[in-house]
């Protein structure tokens, strides 16, 4: 079986062919432009070739409701000509398979439960600490979805004590994603993340923050396994400081080998390195065609 | 058909006989004592009964992972003769029927999402604020578990401005538990919260601290209703205050005419009232009857 895979994300779009191992065997990808123009490189792509359902992971927020008029839309969105475009509809004028279609995180998140970190697993968290922060959300061995899909970036963290930056969230300031994604690192410290040193304060800070945010999501959802990429988490310095803060938070508290023990293989890399989006999208395609 | 329900409280045991309607025709309480006094009494309850299931929804935490082998056992609390005791174990002995096992809130959750508040949808919250907090995830149709249950109640929070309330969490201090449960309440004000005065800052102040985790909880979970039961909840002018906390804090971001505008049918009371746990008890019997 061959399953087409769209990961469209903000800046990037990847498209590719995978099969049910999860390989990709083809793909490209081009930065994204005004939808049509995206789109039409997307189809062009995916004209001659052979897929027996597309999955499409896709930056957001999106509507996710089968049942709504605007299922398959990007919603709302700051980005050009994307607020409103009917992205799986665009698609499926030109394919007529089964489509899966879920937010870029969901897909990395059952892409690491199917053939990554979560594998055989029915639960795990999916973070992307980058240009943004996105909580991907698989359990019982569903991707959940409720009024929307998961907008985890968002939560409400306290404030590190030695910290009196404001956060870079238009919304909310300080929540997690206005303290911790790439860009609160460059507007508090003034350089690039990956330009501090690694015994920089600022990776204390910054793990302060994400561990709250998993302390939080452990106690809220218990999930088996909790992964986190982006481009933030290349820092491989942050793993120890984050295991250790959410350890601190939970105080024992949550009593599990897998925190109280052996959290370094709780709390880990994607399993499918910077592949977990596309291979995600392919997850997403696989899930469709089997319930099609 | 009849299904046995036990809500097995920290200070009370509630047993009833309920049917597919989620009625209940017959009941008896009382008070929690060692396990096997009480278990006695739940037994000769139950023994000249029919039923085709029992569920039990119970204070925790409890073991719920169907392959460990204290599946059924009530783990670690301070409850003299309770920790490590064989709960479901001790039913299976005299009863042979399907037997549905969960959390206290997690049964308040489905029997919610089966009747009540969010009869019909696929997914709620159920928190109960009161002797603690603790939270139900109803998820995709699905009851959620992972590492353990759920444990929402001891979410980290930011401090309101004006309180300076040390908190009093065993584990964590100022958690959700720790402010704004009935014993942190009493502790601060040096009265219990019922006799505050509606108008009292404790109010605004408690409303602070729940909207702050029910905020979270949106961005994390998306779910489609928040019900809010338990003895602190039992203040009406509580509500009010928590529906324009977290729009307040979700400032729009979380764009669903549910939370937009629709606040008050969102974050509501329980619709099956203080039976909510034991028509719950019901509900996870009759899923386990339909699955065995």
């Amino acid at each position: 079986m061959r399953i087409g895979a769209i990961e469209a994300g903000g800046t990037k779009f990847v498209c590719g062919i995978g099969n049910e191992l999860g390989e990709i065997e083809d793909r490209t990808s081009f930065p994204t432009e005004a939808p049509e123009r995206t789109l039409a490189q997307v189809i062009d792509y995916f004209k001659d070739k052979s897929f027996g359902a597309i999955g499409v992971g896709s930056f957001g927020p999106i509507d996710i409701n089968p049942n709504s008029p605007t299922y398959g839309f990007v919603t709302t969105t700051p980005k050009p000509g994307w607020s409103g475009f009917d992205f799986l509809g665009a698609l499926k004028r030109h394919f007529d398979v089964p489509y899966g279609w879920d937010t870029d995180v969901n897909a990395a998140a059952v892409g690491e439960a199917t053939w990554g970190a979560a594998k055989g697993l029915d639960s795990c968290l999916y973070y992307t600490i980058g240009t943004g922060v996105g909580v991907g959300v698989y359990a019982e061995g569903k991707l959940v979805h409720g009024l929307m899909h998961p907008e985890g970036g968002h939560v409400l963290t306290r404030r590190h004590p030695e910290d009196d930056f404001a956060g870079v969230c238009p919304y909310h300031g300080d929540c997690l994603e206005g303290m911790a994604a790439g860009p609160a690192l460059e507007a508090r410290w003034k350089v690039k993340g990956h330009e501090l040193p690694v015994d920089h304060q600022a990776w204390e800070i910054e793990a302060f923050y994400i561990a709250q945010a998993l302390s939080s999501a452990i106690l809220m959802l218990s999930p088996q396994k909790i992964i986190l990429g982006g481009g933030v988490m290349q820092q491989p310095q942050l793993f120890p400081l984050i295991r250790a803060g959410v350890q601190k938070n939970l105080n024992g508290y949550v009593n599990a080998a897998e925190i109280v023990k052996n959290i370094d293989s709780y709390i880990v890399e994607p399993g499918l390195g910077t592949q977990a989006g596309l291979s995600g999208a392919v997850a997403l395609g696989i899930r469709a065609f089997n319930q099609a």
